[in-house]
């Protein structure tokens, strides 16, 4: 890999650089969540990148496992790479029960690792944020935790985006009646099929359905699952209605059914004002595998319709329960940070930012000081503010250019005397000689202030 | 490691968890890091936690080789955890040389991994701050980058501190001398023993330095040079004009001193304000190993004695040489996160911040709705707020009092009917009771406004 004695400077496959404009989109997100979560009294926590194997292992099934990158370390430990933030985040509620007060609502924002195919848009390292509300079971949790995601995502501020509810008890319901199942591992089959439905279509997913074994009822059976699922009222919704006389006196789903409907009903209510939000109950969303056990979501950006899910999660009934006896019902849902960047990036939201407002162009020696003088006063007024650091002024100015400088400052021999600058609006081309020093400020359209 | 069928929740020996309190902390040095740093201009970057083994290895010496983690990825890859953010960026510059614009003012927060012994305060997974300035050889940079940093430490806000310059070239001209060292390796050897100065003292350096078979000089040269080093001025700095009597018409380090002195000059004169900075010239300060090529530094914490340096760094002439023929030289600095986080804890900063400062307590389950629409609005106006989800009025308070709420609004069917709340100070244990909805917000010392 040397080249000329030189080692070439290449990244692995699936892995990435951000450069600034893609870094600071990145923090316009997680600092989205921060604030938000914050607000709402989510509680920031942080676990390590790396875990004992067996800690992370045989959670995500089998598919995951196989991406789970692990090794073993200089102590002879099975170690790996998180694959997500809730398998660490279980054994850390488990670990920390004293310390934590309970309903615990965490909020979490870190890299995970997978060695997945890499494909357009997928990475093998990518950065989620957390939020759940721990040890506690009720649909004010569930409308919490769903609330402050809208929030976040209207304070990104990307557009309109659609939150699609569907409730794992009702899809289990509709599957075992349609396809006469009973076992469990059948109606995995049958939710990893749906899962697919947005991806594929109605027809591939009808023939795998079909394929299923235990799906006594074969092509009708599929046939009337899928009917079901595709009923919907005249605003688009799942017919709830509808599904709820199909599966007749079945008490739990019917107990489900009236969950989901007060959880919708609370949302709708509580979002009236959020207008980037449209609230889609949607029976098909089934989240793959997994430990749901109430409300599943997905969310999709309405300007990027097939891009996928940005935001999702659901409620569980037992968290920790690999570790703990202790019973931890929560509900969570998790923003896919670097899923989201590209979303800004493909709308093109990420591209004219500038790396600093103002820059002082030093065009002699002798006015460095002066020069880093005024820059700490053009700072110290929240502006960011680069500094030449030598060379041709004409340099200077094409740099302060290039970092998308709106005025720069230019300061020598003679204004170190007369404690004066030279203002250029590089956007109106305009230019002010001998500016004093209680102007400046002002003529950078800042509060007056004698600052040097 | 099963206990009754449960997975022993446990973490990896030098790995830790952070809990509210203490991610809480974290985050505001990375915040105080993020906010300098942009306001000077520097641009946000990010590499990935993994790379080909071969762009780690051998940058960091024989030492930090061993600690790296490292392993054999699903591909039959060679790869490594970063052990710092340095040699990652030296990868990422010559990569995109062509995408930045330089001088490159780059700013870095991060996860680093190494497996090096574990002792107070020192872990296998830490983060860092990286701030450098690329493609520029001007004091005005060396000033700039610690100026930033000062900056930042003095928003952290933990007290006084000591930023100590020494200078590798001026250093290395009085090991020569002293020790009528030639060689690069004994050199290395001088400077290695020297980093431990205020780990070990003067007695063990100087066997050390006595052991170095290049030392033509042996226990007299040893003295020299450590005798050369601790000759103070009376403000407690390194006699600067004594060495340079010392070393006499050695002509490059004669323009080493002028610089450094230039440098600190110029630092002394822009930090006058800055009243929690000590600046210390201190020619001790060897860095180790490393790359250095000009100043270096180190910064301790004034009531922190002996705890060691949270930041440091220094100038380099080559930062990317292993991956390209493109000379950039640069200047840089790293805040230590968790080394500055374990010194917080230390001095009790981390302990009393609140999760909400005001807790919306439910008394029946009608007034859900009504709860979620009094939290929306104080959140709105950008006060923390946490909400019942249910159960026991007195236990909504145990928890609100847990989370460190000051107000405990209350509202029940009776608040529902009549538009109010009742509002307790929890400090102050005064309530008030029918609170309209046009005073609530100014209850909680808000801006009044109706908003539910």
């Amino acid at each position: 890999m040397s080249k000329g004695g030189k080692i070439e400077p290449r990244r692995l496959k699936g892995f990435r650089d951000y450069l600034p404009a893609v870094m600071r989109g990145r923090y316009r997100i997680s600092d989205a969540v921060r604030f938000e979560a914050e607000l709402a009294g989510f509680q920031p926590v942080g676990t390590p990148a790396l875990e004992y194997a067996e800690i992370l292992l045989g959670q995500g099934g089998e598919e995951t496992d196989k991406q789970v990158y692990k090794f073993t370390d200089h102590g002879d430990r099975q170690v790996a790479l998180r694959f997500d933030l809730t398998v660490p985040f279980a054994r850390f509620v488990a670990e920390h029960q004293g310390e934590l007060t309970f309903p615990f609502k965490r909020m979490q924002i870190g890299d995970v690792w997978r060695g997945e195919n890499t494909q357009k848009g997928r990475y093998r390292e990518f950065g989620q944020c957390d939020l759940d509300i721990i040890g506690n079971d009720s649909v004010a949790a569930d409308v919490e935790v769903l609330l402050t995601l809208a929030r976040i995502l209207k304070r990104v501020g990307f557009g309109k985006f659609t939150v699609a509810v569907g409730h794992r008890p009702v899809l289990s319901a509709l599957i075992r009646k349609t396809l006469g199942i009973t076992d469990v591992q059948a109606e995995t089959q049958a939710l990893i099929a749906l899962d697919k439905l947005a991806k594929i279509g109605a027809d591939k997913v009808r023939e795998m359905l079909v394929k299923i074994p235990e799906n006594i009822h074969g092509e009708a059976g599929a046939a009337a699952l899928l009917g079901q699922l595709q009923q919907k009222t005249a605003t688009g919704d799942s017919d709830l209605a509808a599904v709820q006389a199909f599966l007749g006196s079945d008490e739990a789903s019917g107990a489900s059914m009236q969950r989901l409907k007060h959880t919708l009903d609370l949302l709708r209510q509580l979002t009236a004002d959020l207008s980037e939000l449209t609230l889609r109950l949607d029976l098909t969303i089934a989240r793959g595998l997994g430990y749901y056990t109430g409300i599943v979501f997905e969310t999709t950006i309405d300007a990027l319709p097939g891009f996928g899910s940005i935001c999702s999660g659901g409620r569980y009934n037992d968290l920790a329960s690999r570790f703990t006896t202790r019973e931890l019902p929560g509900v969570g849902g998790s923003v896919g940070l670097d899923r989201l960047l590209a979303a800004l990036e493909e709308l093109n939201q990420l591209s004219d930012v500038r790396s600093a407002e103002v820059f002082v162009a030093v065009a002699t020696a002798d006015a460095q000081a002066y020069a880093f003088t005024i820059a700490q006063a053009v700072r110290g007024n929240g502006m960011a503010c680069d500094i030449g650091l030598g060379g041709k002024l004409s340099n200077q100015f094409k740099h302060a250019d290039r970092l998308g400088a709106r005025f720069v400052i230019t300061v020598g021999t003679d204004e170190v005397v007369s404690r004066t600058a030279n203002v250029k609006d590089m956007k109106l081309g305009t230019e002010k000689k001998g500016v004093s020093s209680d102007q400046l400020l002002q003529e950078l359209k800042l509060s007056d202030s004698d600052v040097f």
